[in-house]
């Protein structure tokens, strides 16, 4: 029996880095016997937008509801079409779509990447953001009043449920109740946020109870991103709403230095949609084209995949291969970004090889 | 002709750090021939809420209108008083009442303080972060349905003006063309949040029309924080909304190390109410009462009110004698937060006999 994978490479360095995530899903399934079965599509990016004035095509939901797991790489191209447009017609629809309201994003110091934090090294960071990841502060109602004139008025809703924030929290519970540490940091705002947020940290306190063996502290957002540049060993599951976790996933790959090489994994629990697995990084505009980005995030993203699959042996077969070629820290194989010479397809085989 | 201050030392660390705030401030206008008139007030804290049942007296605008600046300690307690209460009760009333709609925030690596951050010495980060103060994210508008059920749904809507957002924007740009670098650098969120935050990037270009000798560049919040670790030096004047303004503020001291010892000063410009100027720090609980409290933020803040005052070299005097002094590594009169093991009073005598 195979899983049906639909790849969406999407724009930029995401048409370069899909085809080494490829490259090592492929090796991986064979070495563990996995039966993988990619269907390539080309919509999802701004080329489609382009030709078709759309980012998905009207039946996009049927053609991809059948697929056991999506595989994306980056979108977005600003200079083509305007973020809220590419974005909101593609990723965001997915999330939304699928219900998949689990973003969940490793954020951990890996071997022969230097973080820009003085006095850090691999090991001492090693956390999980889980971000809500359908609604709250992404909301889509709102509008604008007196349009062009000096009295003009905009208004955004940000939205937040029982049930979405009372799964999110579930889950980062669970996941908190399984780590050696059994700690949870809830991301609040709750000072000058004044509806939603204490809405947020009463639903934290509720759950809680239910969790007496995990230790749960809570920050103001503010004070928080301090803290993930000043105590990131403090951190060992992290909960945030769609925006805090948002800002908390890229700050805490950037503290690790690993910003580049960050995966992550849009899911649905349940599994009655299919899950999304997509690197953090964007699509870079400024360096496609160049066949030196960094494949690492989409390739890890693929083992996060795997994990999904239930074949977590697998994914942890790739992580270690990533580790393991880092650790070489062979600069005619590592790209510019981790201060090597080679290229997007030279950092792939390397991985693919070693597994 | 003497300057009218009112002083609020609120709770906490307020309250300890206050007296050296005033201490300089007294030994300042000395020196310069200012005439400064303190008058003191307890309210704006939890312990006149907890005797009075609210956070300010019924006449506290009349009360504080008639003075020439407003001088702040730390507010919030939250065993005593939860924190949106307190906050909404006090300092986020006197922002929004005393339309002080710029919040000026400096970052700047310090002699002697060191930076989390690897390889970063003194001088190399150096810039400002100016936050909208009155509106955005921090509304006051929304509210829950189906209370209690697991249909509970509640909203908070963010209100952006054009007004609100062309006055903030028009102070940053101001600020940045007279920096010698000239670059302004505007927070957002365009991709996720669609309304709000494409409406902002909008009045940031049309603004930017105005002043061809600014460079101007955006970044969504997420990468942006990330930038603030990896680059922190690519920064001149950065703005942002209420919210994001609000995490980038706390950030930018994270990464010079200054946390402890940042000013920020709410600002009216256009002087028809006081404006209002306090630490970044909280009123930390967790070391009330212990006399170890850092004084320079404080007491920075005070330079800002000279600034804003009119008496720009007696401010710089103040900022000089904090740098001469942190300086020179006095471990005996260095707080705690320092390396070293003297008190809020020693630092604040230090500074104070300097200047
Ligand atoms: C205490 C809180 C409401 C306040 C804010 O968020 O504005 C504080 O963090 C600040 O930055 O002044
Ligand atoms: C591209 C953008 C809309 C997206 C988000 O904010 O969710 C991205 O930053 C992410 O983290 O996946």
């Amino acid at each position: 029996m195979s899983h049906k994978i639909a790849v969406m490479a999407g724009d930029g360095i995401g048409t370069e880095v899909m085809p080494e995530g490829i490259r090592v899903l492929e090796a991986t399934a064979e070495r563990f016997g996995i039966a993988l079965d990619f269907t390539h599509f080309d919509f999802a990016s701004c080329d489609y937008y382009l030709e078709h004035g759309r980012m998905l095509p009207e039946d996009w939901r049927e053609t991809l509801e059948p697929f056991d797991a999506l595989f994306y790489g980056a979108v977005g191209w600003p200079e083509k079409v305007p973020d809220h447009i590419s974005l909101w017609g593609s990723l965001l629809q997915f999330r939304r779509v699928f219900d998949q309201y689990i973003n969940l994003r490793p954020c951990r110091s890996m071997p022969g990447i230097r973080s820009p934090l003085a006095g850090r090294a691999p090991g001492d960071i090693d956390f999980y953001v889980v971000r809500e990841n359908t609604e709250g502060e992404y909301s889509s109602i709102g509008g604008k009043m007196f349009e062009g004139t000096d009295r003009e008025v905009v208004v955004q809703e940000t939205v937040m449920t029982r049930t979405g924030v009372d799964r999110v929290l579930k889950y980062a519970f669970e996941l908190a109740a399984k780590r050696p540490r059994r700690k949870l940091t809830s991301a609040t705002k709750s000072n000058g946020i004044s509806i939603t947020m204490p809405y947020w940290d009463e639903r934290v306190q509720a759950m809680a109870e239910g969790y007496p063996d995990v230790t749960v502290d809570k920050f103001h957002i503010d004070i928080l991103t301090a803290n993930f540049v000043l105590h990131p060993d403090w951190f060992d599951v992290v909960v945030g709403s769609n925006l805090f976790g948002d800002i908390l996933s890229d700050l805490g790959p950037a503290c690790t230095g690993t910003i580049g090489v960050a995966p992550s994994a849009n899911i649905n629990p349940e599994g009655r949609f299919p899950s999304l697995f997509e690197p953090v990084h964007g699509s870079a505009p400024d360096i496609a084209g160049k066949g030196i980005a960094n494949p690492i995030g989409q390739i890890w993203s693929g083992a996060m995949m795997l994990d999904h699959l239930g074949h977590e042996d697998a994914g942890k077969a790739i992580v270690d291969a990533i580790e393991a070629v880092l650790a070489r820290g062979d600069e005619t194989i590592l790209t510019p970004d981790l201060q090597g010479r080679g290229t997007t397809g030279d950092l792939g085989r390397a991985i693919a090889e070693h597994v």
